[in-house]
């Protein structure tokens, strides 16, 4: 019942990754024919719906019935192995931190976002926190690197991800006081490769695996990002239609362009992921089709399989050299 | 001697703004002829560079005779109406703020840079504080809007205007406890026209003339726009030189885009200003060409003539509805 386009694209998308795929989509929505013909998926039945605009944590509590929180509870159940959504995303969070629960050691769950570098063949920075948590503390975000850093190597492979801090400037002594703290805890040895501060203009220029920030800057960076993305798809689109001759280039090009737009699409990635909750759970945007849930689907199951949680939980242990002295 | 391109472009730019538009431009620097020909502009000695690298505070202190310290010295002894500088930020940062001084009652001075709204006519949405401040407080946020309002005011003739915070979410409960004190201050009343929280998506879509951020926040943000375009860029550019007929498409559309691409083009803006102290200074950016320099001591120029300190002073002072009770 998540996103702009529930219930058509939800299902379509599910359809999708159970042909193409094989996975075993468990559909949690209301059980009143209203979701139309299921072409055979099953349905855990779900009475009530968190609406975009409701307040996570009153409507999680209040609605114990809605397709959000049972469906993170068919993840705590083992009924299921993961958890997509493209619903409000402050309850997509509180469904999960309060049924699937933190796991022991998290100080806080934050999202992790794949941000497109150009050029990279696909493999995405993996900017933590995107917007869970407005304020942190220093302990926090090397968690979340700890965090990310385990899920960029069961997601990609990569064994030693370089893990970077967002800051104004690329100097240790640069940034607000929680950033030059964190910048202390990264560096005297946190069980990553920590590789120093980058700056804004660095998000998308691929010098790092990971990047952490706090969710207050998180999320203005990656807004700043999607913002900037529409403007200057609205002037390139401006320019093409301003004459049947740039009509006709724009023709040639924009197919040319495609592939390596494609490397940039945020519908390609899968959604983001929050780190930290005892459980798979993919949110997507809230305007995600068909063919955006088909990949959350796709990253959901390729990362239960891989045991993302287990990675995390380990990476968040107490390391060695993390301890005081 | 500041910037990347100094001294060629940094004349050039100084020559083409005398020619075309008679502004009478004074040269600081070296006075031992390796500037070349100055083709009768006046030069005000300075036997000392502050390099892009230098420590500012430091190496304001120490270089008594720097180009840096000497220009801001110019203004303050009224020699000159306005400086301009393409050199190290944190360095004519401190120039000004030591040699001018700071307005009464002005906390802290900010950055205030012109981010430019594709559509909008060239009147850009103005960012402050775009990196002086890493650590604020709420009362210096909210006199960040009254001088960018009277910045918008004296530069682009707009009568009252609309006021932004930048945060993570539209509501006034959305934000750092920095940001939810900041929007109590401006929706009690501060002397301009508060219009709410915007988020990094809103930044190039024109909706405020001014939106207000702490120091870290702007950096991080307007370096994400720069990283951004370069993204796209690069994109663009790969996509083009793909094929004959890709390139043949793209000298259709270039020529198509330049006048789109001119209303975002930085080097058209004519840089950033200090807001704040007790005289114009006008901060270029370090890539900065003749043409930006030229643009940039336009803009000085503007500003000297339009009172722009006065006008700052001005809305700095208490207002009546921000006292207490």
């Amino acid at each position: 019942m998540g996103g702009d386009k529930a219930p058509g694209e939800i299902l379509a998308g599910a359809r999708r990754a159970r042909e193409e795929l094989g996975i075993d989509v468990l559909l949690v929505g209301p059980n009143d024919g209203s979701l139309g013909d299921l072409d055979g998926l099953e349905l855990l039945p779900a009475s009530e719906v968190i609406a975009m605009g409701e307040d996570p944590a009153r409507s999680v509590r209040a609605k114990k019935d809605s397709s959000l929180v049972r469906c993170a509870e068919a993840v705590r159940d083992g009924r299921a192995s993961a958890m997509v959504s493209a619903g409000n995303t402050g309850a997509t969070m509180a469904s999960a931190l309060l049924r699937m629960g933190r796991l022991p050691g998290v100080a806080r769950p934050a999202i992790a976002t794949p941000l497109p570098v150009p050029g990279r063949g696909g493999t995405p920075t993996i900017l933590i926190d995107a917007g869970a948590n407005a304020e942190c503390q220093s302990e926090w975000l090397v968690q979340f690197g700890q965090m990310a850093a385990a899920y960029v190597t069961a997601r990609y492979g990569i064994a030693d991800p370089a893990v970077a801090l967002l800051s104004n400037g690329e100097e240790a002594t640069k940034g607000s006081p929680l950033v030059k703290a964190t910048h202390e805890r990264f560096a005297a040895g946190a069980g990553v490769r920590f590789v120093g501060n980058v700056e804004g203009r660095d998000l998308l220029a691929g010098q790092a695996d990971v990047v952490v920030t706090d969710g207050f800057t998180g999320n203005v960076a990656l807004k700043a990002l999607e913002g900037s993305l529409h403007a200057f798809m609205s002037i390139l689109g401006a320019a093409i239609s301003s004459s049947p001759e740039a009509k006709a280039a724009g023709d040639v090009l924009l197919p040319v362009l495609l592939p390596y737009a494609a490397e940039v699409d945020p519908e390609e990635t899968g959604g983001a992921l929050l780190l930290g909750v005892d459980g798979v759970c993919v949110i997507s945007h809230g305007s995600s089709s068909a063919r955006a849930i088909f990949n959350a689907l796709r990253v959901a199951h390729e990362l239960a399989e891989a045991d993302l949680v287990g990675q995390v939980r380990a990476a968040v242990a107490p390391q060695p050299s993390s301890l005081p002295g």
